[in-house]
């Protein structure tokens, strides 16, 4: 039976999948483990930083009246008491004409109120020093509290944590890293022209490449895959292995199968589960097929089988909900405006998605298409970094137009 | 002992280090741990793409000697004499006036040499149909190896491996993956000032945050990270401690104890291997006194222990050996050109590397420092993604002014 299908925007399609969002748990992690992973609550300061008046310098710790006087051509002698490394702490109270040698880092002894940097002073024998300059009240110390208040928000959730987020959560003492829960996402793959990646080739027959594309998606995307092989091409195994699946996993993919063809299984799957069809038809290419359902609150995510469809479709309705389980605080992927060095000659009835490859060059963003023609299928996958996006309604794209494109890669 | 050392340029430094750069082994992972490694091989097609001539589209395979008057008010009739599946065969030749029906990705049966699409037909009773449209010989076929022919290179050793090199990968059989192994990088912390990340603040102490962050880069970069704790301020424990670090791994990195300050034992300890010095000074900052040495071609890398001199330290002089070590076809943080949005007061005596910011806005790309002030160094540590290089003998900078960022977490 021939179905006739209602096409959707692509803005109307995400809007329908977002509207089953869900969010996942919060699972504490080794901060060793934390790279990559999303903050799943403010972190807060648990002390000042600095959590005590510090050095800024390696020098002399003194007090700047003892200096009023020091220039280039009257040194002023001062007694050198006592030695601060890093860590250890000064206990007695700087007196009149007294110095305490500090290395940078080290808390300020009580009475001193400045530092001399090193630089600055001269050694006049064993304990005692030469200085050359006047030393204003407080300069050269780096203040209790000056760089972080005990019980700011120091970073926010929903931020991927990186190198930098790291050292702060070590700084106010995350061992253990509060981070959300990765998603499990089930992948099945249908077509009976599937062989798997280790079997020899046969006429009339490709190797499944889909699912292995789309769970490097999923593992890019901050989730876990589950890969459940290839479909029965029965209905009633189908039906079985779909529902082991969904018993499993948070989402499930399945590639392939959802075309107007005779032998796709999946509408009448759906039917069979009275799964609510989102949509199964976008005003896009590739991916126009790209069916989403849902059945109890879980998403049913039904893929091209071209594996360009099946990419595009991963990356715009897939990786958002995948953003959202995560609370993430950014939704789905980075989207900049870039100049086009090439000529798109075809019209686009449709809103287009082009892998793309782009470059930045003096500070200008510029992008084409990262497989010009067919012959270039290759090139196409392995060097695509962003989707080039070309309005529906809009006849040929030249060079030198700018146009929006989705970042592929950015993490940041 | 005041040691005088000589500063060499940023450039200097990384050709000294790259002079001792050492390849790693390649290992063989499951495709499906593959995304995010390096390819340590190049990737041959063991087929043609397509391997067999075969159908873009869902339609009707005919002879185009058979359309020949085909036009919108001339339907041609056709026996529909059979039904190809994707993935199935069509073992007969067509003669006159036969069609048979193809779904997209099938074989083009005998006898047959082009397509005509399911929109172009019209149904004219059970195993009749009519066509309006003449069609070309070899109209609407995927030629056996028009994207890819057997023999050739389809991704070169050396590339990051993402989900479109997956997709590549699975189509030609690589159900095993050759990858460059991992480099094993050591991390010792120094500073008698450091607590543990799960210890209780004292006075004049700080927690360890550089050793967290220094993992958190090595991950980011590809690499496997050990850590060894932190080292004991006595010597000779030290150089026991570092004897077992440098058999277990490729490259050792400590963090702190480079200064010329008074406690700072790791010149004592490179003196005591009789470890090469490469340099301990770059006329640069912040880590102008970063050091690398190198025995028995292993190189120990002592960055400094200021927080942001330990992170460029380590982008800018350990993250170009792991890529070296992974054969990578890019080495080093990739380098931009942007425009400063903010003034920069300072001078710069030496080339200066700054945390910054960049954004894409109208395809241009600008940068700011990511913690303008000294109070910014939760912003600068947890935002920053770029450095931003200021040259050594430049006066201020001003707001307008075009910059070379070096980006770090764009792994495209």
């Amino acid at each position: 039976m021939m179905e006739i299908r209602n096409p959707i925007t692509v803005e109307e399609a995400a809007k329908r999948v977002m509207a089953c969002r869900k969010y996942g748990e919060v699972e504490y992690v080794d901060i060793t483990a934390a790279n990559g992973r999303v903050l799943a609550q403010d972190i807060i300061a648990d002390h000042d930083v600095p959590s005590f008046d510090r050095s800024p310098y390696d020098g002399f710790a003194v007090r700047s009246i003892d200096t009023k006087t020091a220039a280039a051509d009257n040194s002023i002698l001062l007694n050198v008491v006592g030695h601060i490394g890093a860590g250890s702490v000064f206990k007695q109270e700087l007196k009149e004409k007294d110095a305490v040698r500090i290395m940078t880092g080290a808390a300020i002894p009580r009475g001193a109120d400045t530092v001399i940097m090193l630089e600055d002073t001269e050694q006049a024998g064993d304990n005692q020093i030469y200085i050359k300059r006047e030393m204003k009240h407080h300069q050269n110390i780096s203040f209790q509290g000056e760089d972080v208040e005990k019980g700011s928000v120091i970073v926010s959730k929903g931020k991927l944590i990186n190198p930098g987020v790291v050292a702060l959560l070590a700084t106010f003492g995350y061992k253990q890293v509060p981070v959300s829960k990765k998603p499990v996402i089930g992948v099945i793959a249908t077509g009976s022209e599937l062989l798997e990646v280790d079997q020899a080739l046969e006429e009339g027959k490709i190797r499944n490449s889909n699912a292995y594309m789309i769970m490097a998606q999923i593992e890019r995307s901050g989730a876990t895959a589950k890969y459940y092989g290839q479909f029965s091409d029965k209905l009633d195994i189908c039906i079985q292995q779909m529902q082991v699946a969904m018993s499993e996993v948070d989402f499930l993919i399945t590639t392939g199968g959802v075309s107007v063809g005779d032998f796709d299984l999946l509408p009448e799957i759906y039917d069979y589960f009275q799964a609510e069809v989102l949509f199964n038809k976008i005003k896009m290419r590739p991916g126009s097929v790209t069916t989403v359902a849902q059945l109890n609150n879980q998403l049913l995510y039904g893929l091209s089988g071209n594996p360009s469809a099946c990419y595009v479709g991963f990356e715009l309705y897939v990786k958002p909900i995948i953003d959202a389980f995560l609370d993430r605080d950014q939704i789905g992927l980075k989207t900049v405006k870039a100049t086009l060095t090439e000529d798109f000659p075809k019209s686009n009835p449709f809103d287009r998605f082009i892998r793309g490859h782009y470059v930045i060059k003096n500070s200008q963003v510029t992008v084409a298409p990262s497989g010009k023609d067919k012959s270039n299928m290759v090139h196409s996958l392995a060097e695509a970094n962003c989707f080039i996006r070309l309005r529906g309604g809009t006849a040929a794209y030249s060079k030198g137009e700018v146009v929006d494109i989705y970042l592929l890669e950015n993490h940041s």
